[in-house]
Protein backbone atom coordinates (compact mmCIF):
# COMPACT_ATOMS: atom_id res chain seq x y z
CA UNK A 1 0.00 0.00 0.00
CA UNK A 2 0.89 3.36 -0.50
CA UNK A 3 -0.72 5.76 2.04
CA UNK A 4 -0.79 9.42 2.58
CA UNK A 5 -1.49 12.47 4.13
CA UNK A 6 -3.45 14.87 1.76
CA UNK A 7 -4.69 18.34 2.25
CA UNK A 8 -8.25 19.22 1.45
CA UNK A 9 -10.74 22.01 1.80
CA UNK A 10 -11.71 20.12 4.70
CA UNK A 11 -8.25 19.57 6.49
CA UNK A 12 -6.33 16.95 6.51
CA UNK A 13 -7.32 13.00 5.21
CA UNK A 14 -5.59 9.88 5.37
CA UNK A 15 -6.14 8.85 2.26
CA UNK A 16 -4.72 5.31 0.35
CA UNK A 17 -3.35 5.49 -3.20
CA UNK A 18 -5.73 3.35 -5.80
CA UNK A 19 -4.17 3.79 -9.37
CA UNK A 20 -5.04 7.85 -10.13
CA UNK A 21 -7.33 8.10 -7.16
CA UNK A 22 -6.98 8.95 -3.01
CA UNK A 23 -9.04 6.48 -1.23
CA UNK A 24 -9.87 8.26 2.21
CA UNK A 25 -9.30 6.43 5.22
CA UNK A 26 -11.58 7.61 7.42
CA UNK A 27 -8.70 9.76 9.71
CA UNK A 28 -7.83 12.76 9.57
CA UNK A 29 -4.17 11.97 8.85
CA UNK A 30 -1.78 8.74 8.85
CA UNK A 31 -0.84 9.72 12.57
CA UNK A 32 -4.05 8.72 13.81
CA UNK A 33 -4.29 5.57 11.16
CA UNK A 34 -1.09 4.14 12.76
CA UNK A 35 -2.99 4.70 16.26
CA UNK A 36 -4.96 2.30 15.31
CA UNK A 37 -4.16 -1.69 15.99
CA UNK A 38 -5.80 -3.08 13.23
CA UNK A 39 -4.42 -0.08 10.76
CA UNK A 40 -3.27 -2.39 7.84
CA UNK A 41 -6.56 -3.78 7.72
CA UNK A 42 -8.26 -0.80 8.04
CA UNK A 43 -6.27 0.63 5.28
CA UNK A 44 -6.15 -1.89 2.68
CA UNK A 45 -10.42 -2.36 3.51
CA UNK A 46 -11.09 1.07 3.10
CA UNK A 47 -13.48 2.25 0.14
CA UNK A 48 -14.89 5.87 1.36
CA UNK A 49 -14.47 9.60 -0.59
CA UNK A 50 -11.63 9.37 -3.56
CA UNK A 51 -9.71 12.12 -4.71
CA UNK A 52 -7.91 12.37 -7.59
CA UNK A 53 -3.95 12.47 -7.58
CA UNK A 54 -3.81 14.55 -10.04
CA UNK A 55 -3.11 18.20 -8.28
CA UNK A 56 -2.71 16.46 -4.74
CA UNK A 57 -1.37 18.84 -1.92
CA UNK A 58 0.44 16.49 0.30
CA UNK A 59 0.89 16.98 3.78
CA UNK A 60 4.18 15.30 5.42
CA UNK A 61 2.91 11.86 6.10
CA UNK A 62 2.67 12.54 9.79
CA UNK A 63 2.25 16.04 10.55
CA UNK A 64 2.31 15.96 14.05
CA UNK A 65 4.79 12.91 14.90
CA UNK A 66 5.55 12.57 18.88
CA UNK A 67 9.07 12.69 17.88
CA UNK A 68 11.57 12.43 14.46
CA UNK A 69 15.25 11.13 15.54
CA UNK A 70 17.55 11.25 12.71
CA UNK A 71 20.86 9.37 11.92
CA UNK A 72 23.57 10.88 10.96
CA UNK A 73 26.97 9.03 9.65
CA UNK A 74 24.78 6.23 8.18
CA UNK A 75 26.34 5.76 4.30
CA UNK A 76 30.15 4.70 4.19
CA UNK A 77 30.35 7.12 1.62
CA UNK A 78 29.08 9.95 3.57
CA UNK A 79 31.04 9.51 6.29
CA UNK A 80 34.07 8.97 3.89
CA UNK A 81 33.37 12.57 2.58
CA UNK A 82 33.11 14.22 5.88
CA UNK A 83 36.91 13.43 6.86
CA UNK A 84 35.42 10.40 9.56
CA UNK A 85 35.93 7.13 10.50
CA UNK A 86 33.45 4.26 10.76
CA UNK A 87 31.05 4.64 14.04
CA UNK A 88 30.79 1.77 16.53
CA UNK A 89 26.84 3.17 17.16
CA UNK A 90 24.18 5.32 15.44
CA UNK A 91 24.91 9.06 15.56
CA UNK A 92 20.75 10.49 16.60
CA UNK A 93 19.57 14.41 16.21
CA UNK A 94 16.36 15.46 16.28
CA UNK A 95 13.53 17.09 14.43
CA UNK A 96 10.46 18.79 15.65
CA UNK A 97 6.97 18.20 14.17
CA UNK A 98 6.83 21.98 13.03
CA UNK A 99 10.68 21.66 11.39
CA UNK A 100 8.43 20.03 8.67
CA UNK A 101 6.57 20.18 5.17
CA UNK A 102 4.58 18.35 2.68
CA UNK A 103 6.10 16.51 -0.36
CA UNK A 104 5.75 19.83 -2.44
CA UNK A 105 5.62 22.30 -0.69
CA UNK A 106 7.94 25.75 -1.13
CA UNK A 107 11.01 25.64 1.03
CA UNK A 108 11.21 29.28 2.33
CA UNK A 109 14.92 30.02 2.67
CA UNK A 110 15.44 31.49 6.30
CA UNK A 111 17.22 34.90 5.76
CA UNK A 112 18.97 33.90 8.65
CA UNK A 113 21.16 31.64 6.67
CA UNK A 114 23.34 30.97 3.74
CA UNK A 115 24.07 27.64 3.43
CA UNK A 116 20.86 25.82 2.99
CA UNK A 117 21.63 22.21 2.22
CA UNK A 118 20.06 19.01 1.15
CA UNK A 119 20.56 15.41 2.36
CA UNK A 120 18.40 12.77 0.49
CA UNK A 121 17.08 10.28 3.35
CA UNK A 122 15.48 7.16 3.38
CA UNK A 123 12.59 7.94 6.25
CA UNK A 124 11.01 4.70 8.41
CA UNK A 125 7.53 5.76 10.12
CA UNK A 126 6.88 3.58 13.10
CA UNK A 127 3.92 1.23 12.92
CA UNK A 128 3.42 0.33 16.27
CA UNK A 129 4.31 1.79 20.03
CA UNK A 130 7.46 0.03 21.23
CA UNK A 131 9.90 0.01 23.78
CA UNK A 132 13.24 -2.36 23.58
CA UNK A 133 12.45 -3.71 20.88
CA UNK A 134 14.10 -7.00 19.70
CA UNK A 135 14.51 -7.90 16.32
CA UNK A 136 11.20 -9.46 15.34
CA UNK A 137 9.22 -6.47 17.25
CA UNK A 138 11.24 -4.20 15.31
CA UNK A 139 10.52 -5.49 12.52
CA UNK A 140 6.42 -5.61 12.93
CA UNK A 141 7.11 -1.66 13.76
CA UNK A 142 8.02 -0.86 10.47
CA UNK A 143 4.38 0.55 8.64
CA UNK A 144 6.48 1.61 5.59
CA UNK A 145 8.93 4.21 3.95
CA UNK A 146 9.26 7.04 3.17
CA UNK A 147 11.25 9.83 1.30
CA UNK A 148 12.97 12.84 3.57
CA UNK A 149 15.02 15.69 2.56
CA UNK A 150 16.80 16.52 5.80
CA UNK A 151 17.06 20.11 5.18
CA UNK A 152 20.43 21.37 7.01
CA UNK A 153 21.31 24.94 7.49
CA UNK A 154 24.99 24.32 7.99
CA UNK A 155 25.86 27.73 9.17
CA UNK A 156 23.73 27.28 12.06
CA UNK A 157 24.61 23.49 12.29
CA UNK A 158 28.18 23.83 12.85
CA UNK A 159 27.97 27.33 15.40
CA UNK A 160 28.43 24.96 17.89
CA UNK A 161 29.10 21.01 18.87
CA UNK A 162 25.75 20.19 18.66
CA UNK A 163 24.17 19.82 15.64
CA UNK A 164 20.35 20.43 16.46
CA UNK A 165 19.87 24.15 16.09
CA UNK A 166 21.22 23.91 11.78
CA UNK A 167 18.13 20.93 11.65
CA UNK A 168 15.02 21.72 13.37
CA UNK A 169 14.24 25.08 11.79
CA UNK A 170 10.58 25.65 10.86
CA UNK A 171 9.16 24.26 7.92
CA UNK A 172 12.28 23.43 6.15
CA UNK A 173 12.23 19.53 5.48
CA UNK A 174 10.24 17.96 3.26
CA UNK A 175 8.96 14.41 4.18
CA UNK A 176 6.42 12.27 1.42
CA UNK A 177 4.79 11.94 -0.64
CA UNK A 178 3.98 8.32 0.67
CA UNK A 179 4.22 5.92 3.00
CA UNK A 180 5.04 2.87 1.15
CA UNK A 181 4.44 -0.71 3.58
CA UNK A 182 7.45 -2.87 3.21
CA UNK A 183 6.05 -5.98 1.07
CA UNK A 184 5.97 -3.23 -1.59
CA UNK A 185 9.59 -2.58 -1.22
CA UNK A 186 11.17 -6.07 -0.79
CA UNK A 187 11.18 -5.53 3.01
CA UNK A 188 11.88 -4.21 6.24
CA UNK A 189 15.56 -3.75 4.67
CA UNK A 190 14.94 -2.36 1.13
CA UNK A 191 17.95 -1.39 -1.21
CA UNK A 192 16.77 1.02 -2.95
CA UNK A 193 18.10 3.84 -4.93
CA UNK A 194 18.21 7.52 -3.33
CA UNK A 195 18.77 10.45 -5.55
CA UNK A 196 18.95 13.90 -5.47
CA UNK A 197 19.12 16.27 -7.95
CA UNK A 198 19.15 20.48 -7.64
CA UNK A 199 17.99 21.87 -11.16
CA UNK A 200 18.14 18.74 -12.73
CA UNK A 201 21.99 17.93 -11.62
CA UNK A 202 22.26 15.01 -9.66
CA UNK A 203 23.98 16.03 -6.32
CA UNK A 204 23.68 12.42 -4.40
CA UNK A 205 22.93 8.99 -5.55
CA UNK A 206 23.25 5.27 -3.37
CA UNK A 207 21.44 2.66 -2.59
CA UNK A 208 19.90 2.24 1.26
CA UNK A 209 21.47 -1.22 1.14
CA UNK A 210 24.71 0.25 2.10
CA UNK A 211 23.23 1.79 5.27
CA UNK A 212 25.54 0.84 8.05
CA UNK A 213 22.68 0.60 10.46
CA UNK A 214 19.53 -0.26 9.09
CA UNK A 215 15.89 0.40 9.81
CA UNK A 216 15.02 -2.18 12.12
CA UNK A 217 18.28 -1.63 14.15
CA UNK A 218 17.37 1.39 14.12
CA UNK A 219 13.92 0.66 15.83
CA UNK A 220 16.18 -1.87 18.10
CA UNK A 221 18.49 0.74 19.37
CA UNK A 222 16.19 3.86 19.81
CA UNK A 223 13.76 1.95 20.84
CA UNK A 224 16.20 1.19 24.02
CA UNK A 225 16.34 4.82 25.00
CA UNK A 226 12.95 5.87 24.34
CA UNK A 227 9.35 4.56 23.44
CA UNK A 228 8.64 5.06 19.71
CA UNK A 229 5.25 5.78 19.05
CA UNK A 230 3.02 5.08 16.01
CA UNK A 231 3.80 7.66 13.60
CA UNK A 232 6.74 8.83 15.01
CA UNK A 233 9.39 9.04 12.04
CA UNK A 234 13.46 8.07 11.88
CA UNK A 235 15.44 9.29 9.45
CA UNK A 236 17.97 7.15 8.36
CA UNK A 237 21.06 9.13 7.02
CA UNK A 238 22.32 10.68 3.62
CA UNK A 239 24.56 9.19 1.29
CA UNK A 240 28.14 11.69 -0.18
CA UNK A 241 27.04 14.64 -2.36
CA UNK A 242 25.38 16.98 0.42
CA UNK A 243 26.76 20.84 -1.04
CA UNK A 244 28.78 21.29 2.14
CA UNK A 245 31.03 18.60 1.36
CA UNK A 246 31.32 19.88 -2.19
CA UNK A 247 34.88 21.96 -3.11
CA UNK A 248 33.59 24.99 -3.37
CA UNK A 249 30.61 24.37 -1.37
CA UNK A 250 27.17 24.41 -2.89
CA UNK A 251 24.02 26.07 -1.03
CA UNK A 252 20.35 25.74 -2.08
CA UNK A 253 19.49 29.14 -3.74
CA UNK A 254 15.78 30.82 -4.03
CA UNK A 255 14.39 29.54 -7.41
CA UNK A 256 15.94 26.32 -7.41
CA UNK A 257 14.23 23.19 -7.35
CA UNK A 258 15.38 19.95 -5.73
CA UNK A 259 14.36 16.90 -6.23
CA UNK A 260 15.07 14.04 -3.79
CA UNK A 261 13.76 10.81 -4.84
CA UNK A 262 13.90 7.33 -3.81
CA UNK A 263 12.89 4.42 -5.81
CA UNK A 264 9.42 2.75 -5.06
CA UNK A 265 8.84 5.42 -2.69
CA UNK A 266 8.53 8.62 -5.42
CA UNK A 267 9.99 12.10 -4.66
CA UNK A 268 9.54 15.09 -2.90
CA UNK A 269 9.84 18.15 -5.58
CA UNK A 270 10.56 21.61 -3.80
CA UNK A 271 11.01 24.86 -5.01
CA UNK A 272 13.33 26.62 -2.69
CA UNK A 273 11.62 31.17 -2.16
CA UNK A 274 13.30 33.30 -0.37
CA UNK A 275 12.15 34.64 2.94
CA UNK B 1 1.77 31.92 41.38
CA UNK B 2 2.56 28.71 41.58
CA UNK B 3 1.11 26.91 39.28
CA UNK B 4 1.49 22.74 38.85
CA UNK B 5 0.35 19.56 37.09
CA UNK B 6 -0.86 17.17 40.44
CA UNK B 7 -1.69 13.38 39.59
CA UNK B 8 -5.33 12.62 41.17
CA UNK B 9 -7.30 9.54 40.85
CA UNK B 10 -9.12 11.25 37.96
CA UNK B 11 -5.93 11.80 35.53
CA UNK B 12 -3.63 14.97 35.94
CA UNK B 13 -5.46 18.43 37.00
CA UNK B 14 -3.90 21.86 36.17
CA UNK B 15 -3.46 23.48 39.89
CA UNK B 16 -2.24 26.72 41.83
CA UNK B 17 -0.90 26.59 45.14
CA UNK B 18 -2.94 28.61 48.22
CA UNK B 19 -1.03 28.23 51.16
CA UNK B 20 -1.39 24.56 52.23
CA UNK B 21 -4.00 23.85 49.59
CA UNK B 22 -4.27 23.11 45.96
CA UNK B 23 -6.56 24.82 43.81
CA UNK B 24 -8.29 23.00 40.94
CA UNK B 25 -7.90 25.59 37.85
CA UNK B 26 -10.17 23.28 35.39
CA UNK B 27 -7.61 22.35 32.94
CA UNK B 28 -6.00 18.70 32.83
CA UNK B 29 -2.28 20.31 32.75
CA UNK B 30 -0.34 23.46 32.89
CA UNK B 31 -0.02 22.52 29.00
CA UNK B 32 -3.92 22.64 28.54
CA UNK B 33 -4.03 26.08 30.82
CA UNK B 34 -0.77 27.67 29.32
CA UNK B 35 -2.98 27.70 25.72
CA UNK B 36 -5.16 29.90 26.96
CA UNK B 37 -4.97 33.38 25.57
CA UNK B 38 -6.09 34.84 28.77
CA UNK B 39 -4.24 31.93 30.99
CA UNK B 40 -2.94 34.49 33.30
CA UNK B 41 -6.54 35.47 34.93
CA UNK B 42 -8.19 32.08 34.57
CA UNK B 43 -4.92 30.62 36.87
CA UNK B 44 -5.59 33.94 39.48
CA UNK B 45 -9.38 33.57 39.37
CA UNK B 46 -9.83 30.11 39.97
CA UNK B 47 -11.63 28.84 42.89
CA UNK B 48 -12.92 25.25 42.35
CA UNK B 49 -12.12 22.10 44.37
CA UNK B 50 -8.70 21.72 46.10
CA UNK B 51 -6.54 19.53 47.20
CA UNK B 52 -3.89 19.16 49.88
CA UNK B 53 -0.56 19.93 49.20
CA UNK B 54 0.87 17.25 51.83
CA UNK B 55 1.21 14.10 49.98
CA UNK B 56 0.99 15.84 46.70
CA UNK B 57 1.74 13.37 43.12
CA UNK B 58 3.50 16.04 41.09
CA UNK B 59 3.38 15.22 37.41
CA UNK B 60 5.54 17.00 34.76
CA UNK B 61 4.53 20.68 35.43
CA UNK B 62 3.89 20.18 31.23
CA UNK B 63 3.22 16.13 30.72
CA UNK B 64 3.31 16.53 26.89
CA UNK B 65 5.61 20.00 25.62
CA UNK B 66 5.72 19.84 21.88
CA UNK B 67 9.24 20.61 22.47
CA UNK B 68 11.96 20.36 25.36
CA UNK B 69 14.96 22.65 24.17
CA UNK B 70 17.58 21.74 26.47
CA UNK B 71 21.25 24.59 26.69
CA UNK B 72 24.69 23.51 27.30
CA UNK B 73 27.36 25.11 28.57
CA UNK B 74 25.44 28.04 29.84
CA UNK B 75 27.88 28.42 33.32
CA UNK B 76 30.60 30.18 33.27
CA UNK B 77 31.79 27.88 36.12
CA UNK B 78 30.92 24.67 34.09
CA UNK B 79 32.39 25.63 30.72
CA UNK B 80 35.48 25.81 32.45
CA UNK B 81 35.07 22.40 34.39
CA UNK B 82 34.38 20.67 30.71
CA UNK B 83 37.61 22.47 29.60
CA UNK B 84 35.92 24.55 26.26
CA UNK B 85 36.24 28.33 25.55
CA UNK B 86 33.15 30.67 26.42
CA UNK B 87 30.74 30.19 23.57
CA UNK B 88 29.30 32.84 21.09
CA UNK B 89 26.11 30.80 20.84
CA UNK B 90 24.39 28.78 22.37
CA UNK B 91 24.60 24.89 22.22
CA UNK B 92 21.32 23.31 21.92
CA UNK B 93 20.26 20.01 22.42
CA UNK B 94 16.34 18.23 22.78
CA UNK B 95 14.50 16.04 25.17
CA UNK B 96 11.16 14.32 24.22
CA UNK B 97 7.75 14.70 26.26
CA UNK B 98 8.71 10.99 27.17
CA UNK B 99 11.50 11.70 29.07
CA UNK B 100 9.77 13.92 31.50
CA UNK B 101 9.19 12.59 35.05
CA UNK B 102 7.09 14.16 38.30
CA UNK B 103 9.38 16.22 40.82
CA UNK B 104 8.64 13.31 43.54
CA UNK B 105 9.47 10.31 41.05
CA UNK B 106 11.84 7.63 41.74
CA UNK B 107 14.51 7.76 38.59
CA UNK B 108 14.74 4.19 37.92
CA UNK B 109 18.22 3.38 36.12
CA UNK B 110 18.64 2.04 32.96
CA UNK B 111 20.27 -1.30 32.84
CA UNK B 112 21.96 -0.06 29.82
CA UNK B 113 23.92 2.46 31.93
CA UNK B 114 27.03 2.50 34.57
CA UNK B 115 26.96 6.52 33.98
CA UNK B 116 23.90 8.31 35.03
CA UNK B 117 24.48 12.20 36.22
CA UNK B 118 23.00 14.65 37.36
CA UNK B 119 22.64 18.20 36.21
CA UNK B 120 20.39 20.85 38.37
CA UNK B 121 18.92 23.36 36.01
CA UNK B 122 16.48 26.48 35.79
CA UNK B 123 13.88 25.82 33.04
CA UNK B 124 12.05 28.57 31.67
CA UNK B 125 7.92 27.47 30.63
CA UNK B 126 6.38 29.09 27.39
CA UNK B 127 3.15 30.83 27.98
CA UNK B 128 2.90 32.47 25.10
CA UNK B 129 2.76 30.98 21.36
CA UNK B 130 6.49 33.45 19.40
CA UNK B 131 8.53 32.91 16.40
CA UNK B 132 11.51 35.20 15.72
CA UNK B 133 10.86 37.18 18.73
CA UNK B 134 12.39 40.41 19.81
CA UNK B 135 13.10 41.08 23.29
CA UNK B 136 9.76 42.61 24.55
CA UNK B 137 8.06 39.97 23.13
CA UNK B 138 10.09 36.98 24.44
CA UNK B 139 9.69 38.79 27.91
CA UNK B 140 6.45 38.48 27.61
CA UNK B 141 6.08 34.65 26.48
CA UNK B 142 7.76 33.60 29.74
CA UNK B 143 5.10 31.85 31.74
CA UNK B 144 7.48 31.05 34.84
CA UNK B 145 10.63 28.83 35.66
CA UNK B 146 10.92 25.77 37.43
CA UNK B 147 13.57 23.07 38.19
CA UNK B 148 14.75 20.49 35.81
CA UNK B 149 17.41 17.78 36.76
CA UNK B 150 18.80 17.23 33.00
CA UNK B 151 19.67 13.68 34.15
CA UNK B 152 22.57 12.17 31.51
CA UNK B 153 23.64 8.97 30.71
CA UNK B 154 26.96 10.08 29.98
CA UNK B 155 28.14 6.59 28.32
CA UNK B 156 25.86 7.16 25.74
CA UNK B 157 26.44 10.86 25.59
CA UNK B 158 29.60 10.73 24.52
CA UNK B 159 29.63 7.22 22.31
CA UNK B 160 28.98 9.90 19.41
CA UNK B 161 29.27 13.55 18.71
CA UNK B 162 25.70 14.26 19.29
CA UNK B 163 24.61 14.41 22.98
CA UNK B 164 20.84 13.37 21.99
CA UNK B 165 21.06 9.97 23.16
CA UNK B 166 22.52 10.33 26.26
CA UNK B 167 19.71 12.84 26.78
CA UNK B 168 16.53 11.76 25.86
CA UNK B 169 16.03 8.32 28.16
CA UNK B 170 12.45 7.20 28.35
CA UNK B 171 11.18 9.02 32.54
CA UNK B 172 14.38 9.76 33.55
CA UNK B 173 14.36 13.91 33.96
CA UNK B 174 12.61 15.31 36.50
CA UNK B 175 10.66 18.81 35.77
CA UNK B 176 8.96 20.42 38.50
CA UNK B 177 7.19 20.52 41.11
CA UNK B 178 5.70 24.32 40.05
CA UNK B 179 5.66 26.42 37.76
CA UNK B 180 6.60 29.66 39.62
CA UNK B 181 5.45 33.12 37.66
CA UNK B 182 8.41 35.82 37.13
CA UNK B 183 6.85 38.47 39.44
CA UNK B 184 7.45 35.88 42.34
CA UNK B 185 11.40 35.73 41.45
CA UNK B 186 12.28 39.28 40.08
CA UNK B 187 11.10 38.94 36.81
CA UNK B 188 12.58 36.95 33.48
CA UNK B 189 16.22 37.11 34.62
CA UNK B 190 15.73 35.90 37.92
CA UNK B 191 18.67 35.39 39.96
CA UNK B 192 18.69 32.29 41.85
CA UNK B 193 20.77 30.32 44.06
CA UNK B 194 20.51 26.72 42.45
CA UNK B 195 21.92 23.07 44.25
CA UNK B 196 22.20 19.99 43.70
CA UNK B 197 22.86 17.18 46.52
CA UNK B 198 23.36 13.49 46.72
CA UNK B 199 22.06 11.80 49.96
CA UNK B 200 22.99 15.00 51.75
CA UNK B 201 26.34 16.03 49.94
CA UNK B 202 26.33 19.44 48.04
CA UNK B 203 27.05 18.56 44.45
CA UNK B 204 26.47 21.89 42.34
CA UNK B 205 25.89 25.16 43.92
CA UNK B 206 25.58 28.54 41.55
CA UNK B 207 23.50 31.27 40.96
CA UNK B 208 21.44 31.69 37.97
CA UNK B 209 22.19 35.38 37.90
CA UNK B 210 25.49 34.12 36.18
CA UNK B 211 23.76 32.53 33.11
CA UNK B 212 25.58 33.57 30.02
CA UNK B 213 22.61 33.41 27.71
CA UNK B 214 19.59 34.13 29.96
CA UNK B 215 15.81 32.99 29.61
CA UNK B 216 14.46 36.44 27.78
CA UNK B 217 17.82 35.53 25.20
CA UNK B 218 17.11 31.93 25.07
CA UNK B 219 13.34 32.44 24.09
CA UNK B 220 14.70 35.42 21.37
CA UNK B 221 17.36 32.56 19.81
CA UNK B 222 15.46 29.29 19.82
CA UNK B 223 12.12 31.37 18.47
CA UNK B 224 14.34 32.82 15.70
CA UNK B 225 14.94 28.69 14.43
CA UNK B 226 11.19 27.25 15.35
CA UNK B 227 7.92 28.84 17.04
CA UNK B 228 8.07 27.93 21.14
CA UNK B 229 4.20 26.88 21.67
CA UNK B 230 2.54 27.36 24.91
CA UNK B 231 4.06 24.17 27.44
CA UNK B 232 7.44 23.94 25.86
CA UNK B 233 10.55 23.87 28.04
CA UNK B 234 13.60 25.30 27.69
CA UNK B 235 16.49 23.93 30.13
CA UNK B 236 19.22 26.55 30.30
CA UNK B 237 21.81 24.65 31.47
CA UNK B 238 23.93 23.62 34.41
CA UNK B 239 26.63 24.58 36.61
CA UNK B 240 29.60 22.85 37.62
CA UNK B 241 29.76 19.70 39.81
CA UNK B 242 27.94 17.49 37.77
CA UNK B 243 29.67 13.66 38.32
CA UNK B 244 31.19 13.02 34.87
CA UNK B 245 33.64 16.47 35.32
CA UNK B 246 34.75 15.05 38.69
CA UNK B 247 38.27 13.02 39.56
CA UNK B 248 37.41 10.39 40.40
CA UNK B 249 33.99 10.48 38.34
CA UNK B 250 30.69 10.21 40.37
CA UNK B 251 27.52 8.60 39.24
CA UNK B 252 24.16 7.79 40.21
CA UNK B 253 23.51 4.76 42.33
CA UNK B 254 20.16 3.03 43.43
CA UNK B 255 19.24 3.61 46.98
CA UNK B 256 20.65 6.92 46.61
CA UNK B 257 18.47 10.33 46.82
CA UNK B 258 19.03 13.52 44.29
CA UNK B 259 17.68 16.62 45.52
CA UNK B 260 17.78 19.63 42.94
CA UNK B 261 16.49 22.82 44.22
CA UNK B 262 16.54 26.29 42.98
CA UNK B 263 15.42 29.49 45.75
CA UNK B 264 11.84 30.42 45.33
CA UNK B 265 11.06 27.69 42.81
CA UNK B 266 11.42 24.63 45.30
CA UNK B 267 12.89 21.13 44.76
CA UNK B 268 12.61 18.02 42.53
CA UNK B 269 13.17 14.97 45.14
CA UNK B 270 14.25 11.76 43.45
CA UNK B 271 15.18 8.51 44.72
CA UNK B 272 17.12 6.51 42.15
CA UNK B 273 15.82 2.87 41.91
CA UNK B 274 17.50 -0.21 39.96
CA UNK B 275 16.30 -0.99 36.89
Amino acid sequence: MKLATLRTADGTRAVRLDGETLVDLGYADLGELFAQDDWRNQAAGASGTTYPVDGADFAPVVPRPSKVVCVGHNYTNHIKEMGRDLPTHPTLFPKFAETLLGANDDIVKPDETDALDWEVELAVVVGKRVRRADEQQAADAVAGFTVMNDISLRDWQFRTIEWTQGKIWEATTPVGPYVVTPDEVGGVRPALQVTTTVDGEVMQQDDTGTLLFDPVFLIQYISTVITLNPGDIIATGTPAGVGNARDPKVFLLPGQTVVTEITGLGACVNKVVAG
